[in-house]
C-alpha cells in the first residue's frame, strides 16, 4: 500500500485551514507514520479569492463541491462545510455514490441523516468516519467503537459543548448572568451562526446521538432526545445548586434500558467536587461506562482549528493505514431501530419556587407533590425577598413523569410567584 | 473475512478468565461488531486441574505454552502468563515466528524485548497489540497510536500505578503511614509477586517507556528511564506537600527535547487542584499532549479483571476486523535510538530538611544552595521538634544537576539531622 492517499477538501474554513496546515507541515511524520504519502488533489470553498494566510495554488480548485466529491483522482472526500442540509449533504452523497470514502466534522449532518448514510456507503464498499464531529480532539469515537469494543455499552455521558459549559462556569464564577455572558460568546466568536445550536443544546445533542448510535448499535435517532439548553438557568439556580454541592452543566445522558433508548441532553445538577462537576470553561468530557471496564473518562478541547484539526486527520491516517471499520462500530443493515424511552428513568430533582407570603404556603405545595408521588429529601426555604420567599427542594428519586404532574399542578395553589424551575441530578 | 478468528490462550489467571468469560458470554455482541465469530482454540497455564469458575473442557489443553504458541489451528496468541524472561518470553518468541499475531498484557516483556519482537513480527508479517499492558481498561495505547497520530506529541505524563496511588492517597487520606499501607495493600492482594514492581516505580516505568517509544517514534528505551518509588515518601511530606496546596504522586514523564528524550517516572508535587492532584485510589490517569489537540486525559481503572480483559478484547477485536498496525504505530525498523535526557530540564522542587537547633544554621543551608545556583522561591521553617526543625523549601526552576550538588553539599555544613528529601514539582 505504498501509493499516495488522495484527499479532496470541501470547506476551507477553520478546521478545514487546519487539516491543510497539518497536511503541509507533517508530510515526513504522516509518512512514516502511515506508510505513505498523504496528498491533497483538489479544494472547494464558497469564496476562492480569500486570504487564507497560505497559498493553495498547488491544489486543484472546484467551485462546486458535488464536482469535487465526484473527481476520479480522490480516494477520500473530506467534508468540513457544515449544515446539515444542502451542499453539504449533497456533496457526501455523491462522494459515496462514486466510491469514495468520507471524512466528515459534521455532526448535524450524521445526526439527521447518519444511518441512510452509513447504508449506502457500507453497500458500495466505502467507509464514513467521523472522530472530529464529537469533541473535538478528544479520540472518542475511536474509544467507544474500538478500545471498548469488549464491553456492553451501559451508559455514555458527558459535556460536549464548551459554548455551554463556558458559560455556565463563567456565571458561577463571575456572578454575571447569561444574557451578559452570552453576548461575551457572540463576540468571542464562541457561538454557531445559529446561537440555538449551541445554548439550545442541539449540537451537544447531535453528538449524543452518533454515541448512542454506537454505544447501543441503534441506528441514529436524534429526533427523539430529550432535548433542553440552557437560556433558562438563572444566576440564581447557578448560586443555589451550589450551596447544595452541586455544579450544573449541560449534561448528556444516553442509556439503554429495558424500556429502551433513552438520550438526554439537558441541564442537570452534578456533584461539584465529581470529574464532571469541575470541568471548567470551553473544555469538553465525556464518561465511557462499559460493563467490563466500568467508567472511563475523556477529557480535552471539544473545538478549535487545531483539536478539530488532529480528529480529522486521526480519520484520514486510520484510513491511510488501511483500516476499514463501519460507520457505527458495526453493519449499518444490523442496527437496530430504537424506541425512546427518556422520560421512564427516575432521578432525583432540583425544584427551585419563588413562593408568595401566604399563610400555609409550603404546606401546599408539599402537598401537591406528596399527591404527584414526588418524595422530598432537602427542602430550604430562604427569607422573604420583597413579597416572595425562594425555596430549594432536592427530592428523592422520582419519575419525570411524576415530576411533570407536580409541576402542572403547583401553580393550580396560587401560591406561587413565578414558575418552578426544576433540573434533574445526576450523580455522574 | 467471515472464518473464525481462533485463539490459544496462555495464561488463566485474573485477567487470562476474565477474557475467557468475555468471549463466553458476549459471542453474538462481538460477532455483531467485528462480522465473524471469536473462538478460543486451546489453552494453556501451570497448573490445569484448578477450580477457575468455568469448564474449559472444550478448548484443547497444552502443558506447554510454546506448544501452544505453534499451533496450526490458532491465529492470534494471547499472552497472559506475565514476567519479562522465561515461559512468556519463550513462548510469545515462538508464536511470532511460526506468524501468528500476538495479544499481550506484558508490560514488563515488552519494556525489556518489546523492540526486537517487534522487528521480528513485522519481519514475518504479524502483529503485536497490547492496549492491556498499559493502563489496564482505558484506550491509551489506541489514543496515542490511533487518535493522536495527526499530532508531534510534546509529552507524556500519567499515574499508572493503582499501588501507588492507593497507598499515596490513603496515606493523605486516613494519617496511615508507608509500612501500614504496605501492609494492607499485600493483604489486599494489590501488590505483585515481588512487590518492588509496584512501589520501586518499575511496573509505572515500563507502562511508560512502552507509550514513550509510539510518541515519539524511538526504541523502546526502559534502561535508561530515570526511576524512583515512594518507599522514602514520608507521612509528613504529604502532610507538609498538602499545606502548600500539593499532592504526591508517583507521576511519569516522558517528553522529547532538543537533548533528546527524558523519561522519568518518580514521586512528584502536582497542584492538589489538577486533575492529576485529585484522582483518588487506584485510578489512573494519562495526559497525551499534542502539538495540534492540546493535553487530552484519559481517567479509568487501571488494573482488576474487567478492565484489563477489555483492553484484551480491544486488541482481538481489532484484529478481528482486520487492522494491522506497526506495533509502536511505525514500522520498527524506523524507530530511532533515543539517548536519555532525563536529567537535564529544570523543574521547581520540594525539598524537606531536618535541620538542628543551632546559631546561623539556617544561613548556611540558604548559602550552599544560593552557590549550586537553586534559587529560592518559598520557605517555611516550622518550631522546633526536639533539636529539630523541619524546613521546607520550595525553589524557582532548578536544572536537576544542580539540585544534586546543593544535595550533596548540605550535609557538610553540619546543620542536619537527616537527609533531606527532594521531589520535582510538576506543574500538570
Amino acid at each position: 500500500m505504498t501509493h499516495p492517499l488522495r484527499l479532496g477538501i470541501a470547506g476551507l474554513g477553520t478546521v478545514g485551514m487546519g487539516v491543510v496546515k497539518i497536511l503541509h507541515e507533517k508530510q515526513a511524520l504522516l509518512k512514516g507514520r502511515t506508510g505513505r504519502s498523504i496528498e491533497i488533489t483538489a479544494v472547494s470553498a464558497r469564496t476562492k479569492d480569500k486570504d487564507r494566510g497560505m497559498i493553495l495554488d498547488a491544489y486543484a480548485w472546484e467551485e462546486d463541491p458535488v464536482k469535487l466529491a465526484q473527481r476520479d483522482d480522490i480516494d477520500i472526500f473530506v467534508e468540513l462545510m457544515g449544515g446539515h442540509e444542502g451542499s453539504a449533504l449533497e456533496a457526501t452523497k455523491a462522494a459515496i455514490a462514486s466510491g469514495k470514502d468520507l471524512v466528515t466534522a459534521n455532526k448535524a449532518m450524521l445526526a439527521h441523516h447518519g444511518h441512510e448514510l452509513a447504508l449506502q456507503s457500507e453497500k458500495n464498499g466505502s467507509v464514513i468516519r467521523f472522530e472530529a464531529a464529537v469533541a473535538g480532539g478528544i479520540p472518542v469515537i475511536k474509544s467507544l467503537t474500538e478500545g471498548l469494543a469488549g464491553n456492553k455499552i451501559i451508559r455514555v455521558m458527558g459535556v460536549m459543548n464548551g459554548t455551554c459549559n463556558y458559560i455556565l462556569t463563567q456565571m458561577q464564577a463571575t456572578g454575571r448572568g447569561y444574557n451578559a455572558l452570552f453576548k461575551e460568546c457572540a463576540e468571542l466568536g464562541f457561538l454557531e451562526a445559529d446561537p440555538n445550536l449551541d445554548v439550545g443544546g442541539i449540537d451537544a445533542g447531535h453528538k449524543l446521538s452518533l454515541l448512542s448510535s454506537i454505544a447501543f448499535g441503534t441506528q441514529v435517532n436524534f429526533d427523539e432526545m430529550e432535548l433542553e439548553g440552557i437560556q433558562r438557568i438563572e444566576l440564581k439556580d447557578i448560586e443555589q445548586a451550589a450551596d447544595m454541592g452541586f455544579r450544573i452543566k449541560l449534561l448528556g445522558v444516553a442509556q439503554m434500558t429495558e424500556r429502551g433508548l433513552e438520550q438526554r441532553m439537558s441541564p442537570c445538577l452534578v456533584p461539584q467536587n465529581s470529574p464532571i462537576g469541575q470541568l471548567e470553561g470551553g473544555t469538553n468530557m465525556i464518561v465511557l461506562e462499559g460493563d467490563e471496564v466500568g467508567q472511563v473518562f475523556l477529557r480535552g478541547a471539544g473545538a478549535g482549528q487545531g483539536p478539530t484539526a488532529s480528529a480529522v486527520m486521526s480519520d484520514i491516517i486510520e484510513i491511510a493505514r488501511g483500516t476499514r471499520l463501519s460507520t457505527f462500530g458495526q453493519p449499518a443493515n444490523t442496527l437496530e431501530k430504537a424506541g425512546s424511552a427518556s422520560s421512564l428513568t427516575p432521578a432525583p430533582y432540583y425544584i427551585r419556587l419563588s413562593l408568595l407570603d401566604k399563610p400555609g404556603a409550603l404546606a401546599k405545595i408539599a402537598t401537591v407533590l406528596g399527591q404527584a408521588g414526588v418524595s422530598i429529601d432537602r427542602m430550604r426555604q430562604y427569607g422573604h425577598e420583597d413579597k416572595t420567599a425562594p425555596v430549594l427542594i432536592v427530592t428523592h428519586e422520582t419519575l419525570p413523569r411524576a415530576l411533570d404532574q407536580a409541576l402542572r399542578q403547583i401553580p393550580a395553589t396560587g401560591m406561587l410567584d413565578d414558575t418552578p424551575v426544576a433540573l434533574r441530578i445526576e450523580n455522574v
